[in-house]
Formats: structure tokens, C-alpha cells, sequence
């Protein structure tokens, strides 16, 4: 709930030859932000910090931002219902957490096969992207804002080295969502586990692997320590974490503070991108220090196929008989085409030509 | 020159119950930028429009940046000058550009077979490169900042195929800088020409090869009319343009006002990279349909081996009887290699993958 600390506006201009000096009672706001995690949440809590401070220094203190993280609130998962019912002014969480309420959020935040951080904040902001996602989320009382990425996330930590599709048939893997729909398409059971449950299900073999983010994060939970094989990506090659914004909330702002908020939330996503690139980096080197013994492995060629196929029938499922749903995935399908075609002779071939140098 | 339209500040507070209302006298400040570019130059100069829109708008008019163009100012060369003396407040231009003033900016815009964009950002913000930059501008009376990236620059038009080392002698192209004097120990003859006068170059066989940026703004001087074989990059994976603040604006704008020029500028950075991949993709896709005999190749591998040693030649020469040139070409070096190893198991992997799909 927002929290006004003027009452009454005044606006008075005094005229000092040419110039002239506006004094202008200016409201204060504290915004309340309820975000998904617990407290200093590394990357994903620094963005939502890094957003407040923006916003605090760039207004001079005019707009405040409190942060409530999920041992206050107690609903890591209810963000979305508080900013609609205004309970909170903003959210911090993952537009796919929201998919069995409202099955069209699943696609604002990355699709298994789908565009890289780069092209999606192209499809956000100079294709179709905002515009379909506040289709989605205007009859829910909210805006909905691009909040963080964490570049592509690994396929994840797996006990035993995947060779075909035989060898993923009856596999227990931590996978959830809907790339965990793609992988039970393939023969994979895919169940999901609390995270703080993850490291002893893996070692004791209640699961046989599970993905969690990429290095940075996956270091702090000790996979490392008792699976020898790490996947490269497919599923989520651009997890982008979203702002909520109530709509009374954003409509309550002056123009300035308004800009302000809307600015602070763009640049903490695009910072944190560079900050999960950061962190990941420096993991990678004191995983591969401390445990030369993980193998970096990619799935081979019959088992991307198969999810592949696997996911292009899941995507058609999800848009038949859902005209927005149809949108959506033909726009992404469409700008992922165009996009990766340049990336293909720009990044890949940069890439690949460093590569061969090594 | 900063033009201040309040000359007596004033400040009074109202307390309405429990709560306070500020009437400050706001100061108004119009800064005076000057861009390397012509007027509506497209990406480049979309990024300091959209810089100058976003602090107008955060501020609520208190801070307004007037853009001189190159028409305007006649000195496209002149922006450090002109940034330094106070001339103008504010300059938009490319760090590299400096060279021949201030050696050791040459290192802060992109480098042969360096970082690309995102590694970059990194090693700005999280590694040592905004303080190694800071060393180098401090004592010109200036402060620099992220610009604006155009990602990865293709590595040029070529009429004849390059097939070996053998190809590249004598070859007459155009490619400036660093790049060029890489170029040139492997034989190349490089040589620089007025924009407008390449297309004419290139058509009469003045020369033989060109490089650009890539296909945005590659597509507006039309060699895919006249060069069948476009080359993937190699010598500027990340070119970050520049913005220059004088110092003394930077210290006499309040504590607000200089924290939204800070995010204006870094948000207009980051956007120019999505600016680039979005308007890149759409060039390709447009050469591609429009000149189908364009082929996309990558120098054989003894052409950029040879590049890479020549490089690493010319960087050791630069780095030697300059204690802070051997700081930042060892401080880019060691990123480059940590951020670099990830990569290898993020991007470049999961690029691969989907190629395989193809």
C-alpha cells in the first residue's frame, strides 16, 4: 500500500529576471515491494536493491521503495495475488510462476530452444514482447516489467553421463515447469523438490540430476561435490525475472516519479545480467579449481532432437484454441527466426573462431 | 556550457501532521552535448536522443541536455577537446577515437579478439574497468562512461574470396586503428576513407575490401551491392561508444541530478545494444532476401591465427614502458579468460546446439 506523506500539493513560482525558480511541494511516496525470495538472495535480491537505491537517489528521496523479502511476507509464490489486490505496490518473482492461474504468463520469461537475454530484450522492446505481456496482465490490474536476467541457465548436474535417449528413460530429475513437460515427453520423471531438500535427494539418490540456475548459484548448493556431469542449456537461455507493478499504484505517480520507477526497474534487469555473467564467471573458475573432475557435457544429438520435437508439440498444444496464446508464440517463433540468423554470423562465428585459437 | 536558470536556491518545509511537505527550489539545468555524428544518425545518435529524453523526463524538465550534432559544431574530432576545455558539458563519441591524443584510450572501446558486449559490461562494472578508464580520462578534466554498443562488428566486404594468408598481401582495405595495424602485419595494406566516398572506393577497385560495422548501418552505404562475401568479425566484438562529462558539470550538478544522468547514460548504453541486434537482424534478414549471392564466410583459419599472434604482438608492444597501459591490457586480458570460460560452456554451447538443429 502506498503510503502518501504530503496531502495537499503547492506550486509556486518566483521570477528572478529571465529565470525562473519553481518550488513545488513535492509528495513523497513508499512504495512497498514484495519479492520472492528470502533475504540477501544473491543476484535476484541485489536486483530488487539495486532498483530501490536508483530509485531513492535518482528522487531525491521522493520515492522510497521498502522490501519485503519471503520471511517477511510469508508467500514466496502469492506475489502476483498481493500487487493485484494491492496489498503490495510491487512484486519481484518470475512471470511463470503464475502459469496455473493464468497459463499465458508462462511465456515471459524464457522458453526451452528459445532467444538468447540479447534477442529477447530486442523482442521486449522492439518487437511485439511488452505489448503482448501487458495483454496478459491487464486484466490483472498490473503492469509487468522485464526484472533481471540471468543469462542462460544450465541443463544441470546429472550423476551419470546421458549417451542416448535410453539412458534418460525413468530418470528422476529436478526439472519443473515446462521444459519438466518436454524432458516427460523424452522418457525423463520429472518431480520438483524444495530447494533446501535438493543436495541430500541428489546424493542419496532420490533424484539421479537436477538443474537449478547456472554456476553462481549452483556453486552455493554443493552439486559439485557429488555429480561428476554438468549439462550445457536448452530450457531457459534467457530466465528473465519480472517487476509487478499494481495499476492504481502506477497511475497514482507523477509523470517524474513514474519515469523514474520505470527506468530504475529497466536498468536493474539489464545490470543484473551483467551481474549474473560476473558471478557465474568467477564460479566456473573455482568449480573447475576445486573439482577438476566435473565433465562439461551437452546432450547428444538424438536427445536435443527429441526435446526439440518434444517442445515444438508442447507449444502447439499450448496455443490451439487460445488466440493470444497463438500471438505470442508465432511472435516469438517469428523474431527468435530473424534474430538468431544474425546472431548465427555475428556471436556464434565470434565465438567459434576464439574457440578454434585455444 | 551549463546554463543555470535558478540563482538562489530556497527551501521550506510544511508539516502537515505527521507528515512533511518539501518545497524546494529546484535549480534547472540545461547541459550542451556534442555528438561525432551527423544529425539523425540512426542507433548512434538514437542513443544519446533517448539519454537526453530519459533525464528530461526523470527530472521533470530540471535537467535538459541540448545535442550539437556534427553539422552544428563542424568538429566531430573535437569532442574530448571540446568536453575538456568546457566548451560543451557533454560529448558522445568513441574512446578509441583518442588515440592518437591520449594512447591509453584506445583500450576502452573494443579490442581484436576481445570481450564481447556482455563480457564487457562486466569488466566495466564489476571488474576493474571503470576505474582503469577513470585513470585515464582524470587527468583531462573529464569523466567516461559507457555509451552505447553495436555488438559484434562483421569483419567486412570482400569481392574475392579469401583463402589463405597469401590472399590478404597487398590487399587494399579500409580498416582504421588498431584493427588496421593488426591487419597490416599480416600483409594487409589498410588505408582510411571518408564514408562517403567508400561505396565509390569499393565499386572502382580504389579498394578491395571494406569494413563497416554490420548489416544496419553496413545496408544504408550499399556494398551488398557490390561485394559478394561478407566476413564474420574479429577485430571489434564489442564496440561501446562514449559519453564524456566535464568534470566540473559532473561536481556541480546536485546529488539527484547526477545520479539520473549516471542511469540516463548507463540505460542508453545498455539500449543501444538491443537497439543493434533488433535493427542488425532486420538488415540481414532484408540483405539475405534482397542479394541471395551474398556469402558469409570466416578467414581461414592461418588468416586469424596470424591475426591472433599479431595482435598479441602489437598489445605487448603497447603494454611495454607504460605501466598503466600494461595494467589495463593485463586487467582485459585475465577477464577476458575467466568471463571467456564461461561462455564457452553458456552461449557458445547452447548456439551450437541449436545450429545442430537447423
Amino acid at each position: 500500500m502506498k503510503l502518501r506523506s504530503a496531502l495537499t500539493a503547492l506550486a509556486l513560482t518566483l521570477a528572478t529576471g529571465l529565470a525562473a525558480t519553481q518550488a513545488i511541494a513535492q509528495e513523497r511516496f513508499t512504495l512497498r515491494l514484495a519479492e520472492t525470495w528470502g533475504p540477501n538472495f544473491p543476484i535476484f535480491g541485489d536486483a530488487t536493491k539495486n532498483m530501490a537505491r536508483m530509485a531513492e537517489e535518482m528522487s531525491d528521496g521522493r520515492l522510497r521503495i521498502r522490501i519485503d523479502s519471503a520471511n517477511k511476507h510469508k508467500a514466496p509464490f502469492g506475489i502476483f495475488d498481493m500487487v493485484k489486490a494491492g496489498q503490495y505496490d510491487l512484486g519481484h518473482s518470475a512471470s511463470y510462476y503464475w502459469k496455473g492461474k493464468v497459463p499465458n504468463t508462462l511465456f515471459f520469461t524464457s522458453m526451452p530452444f528459445g532467444m538468447t537475454a540479447l534477442e529477447q530484450y530486442a523482442w521486449f522492446y522492439h518487437g511485439d514482447g511488452m505489448a503482448l505481456m501487458q495483454e496478459v496482465y491487464e486484466p490483472h490490474n498490473m503492469l509487468s516489467f522485464p526484472g533481471g536476467n540471468t543469462g542462460i541457465q544450465m541443463g544441470g548436474w546429472f550423476r551419470k553421463e546421458i549417451n542416448s535417449l535410453e539412458d534418460l528413460q525413468g530418470l528422476k530429475m529436478r526439472i519443473p515447469g515446462f521444459a519438466g513437460e518436454v524432458f516427460a515427453e523424452v522418457g525423463v520423471n520429472p518431480t520438483n523438490i524444495a530447494p533446501g531438500e535438493l543436495y541430500t535427494a541428489l546424493e542419496r539418490g532420490t533424484i539421479d540430476a537436477t538443474e537449478w540456475v547456472g554456476p553462481a548459484l549452483d556453486l552455493r548448493l554443493g552439486f559439485q561435490q557429488i555429480a561428476d556431469y554438468y549439462y550445457t542449456g536448452w530450457h531457459e537461455p534467457a530466465t528473465e525475472l519480472q517487476f509487478l507493478v499494481n495499476k492504481e499504484t502506477w497511475e497514482e505517480l507523477p509523470d517524474d516519479l513514474r519515469e523514474i520507477l520505470r527506468i530504475a526497474m529497466r536498468t536493474a534487469a539489464y545490470d543484473m545480467l551483467v551481474h549474473s555473467m560476473h558471478e557465474n564467471a568467477g564460479a566456473w573458475a573455482s568449480i573447475t579449481e576445486e573439482h577438476p573432475n566435473i565433465e562439461v557435457r551437452t546432450f547428444p544429438d538424438e536427445v536435443i532432437q527429441a526435446m526439440f520435437q518434444a517442445n515444438q508439440k508442447l507449444l502447439a498444444e499450448a496455443a490451439e484454441g487460445d488466440e493470444l496464446a497463438k500471438r505470442i508464440v508465432d511472435s516469438q517463433r517469428q523474431y527468435l527466426d530473424n534474430a538468431r540468423a544474425y546472431t548465427e554470423i555475428s556471436d556464434r562465428a565470434y565465438l567459434n573462431t576464439m574457440a578454434e585459437l585455444e
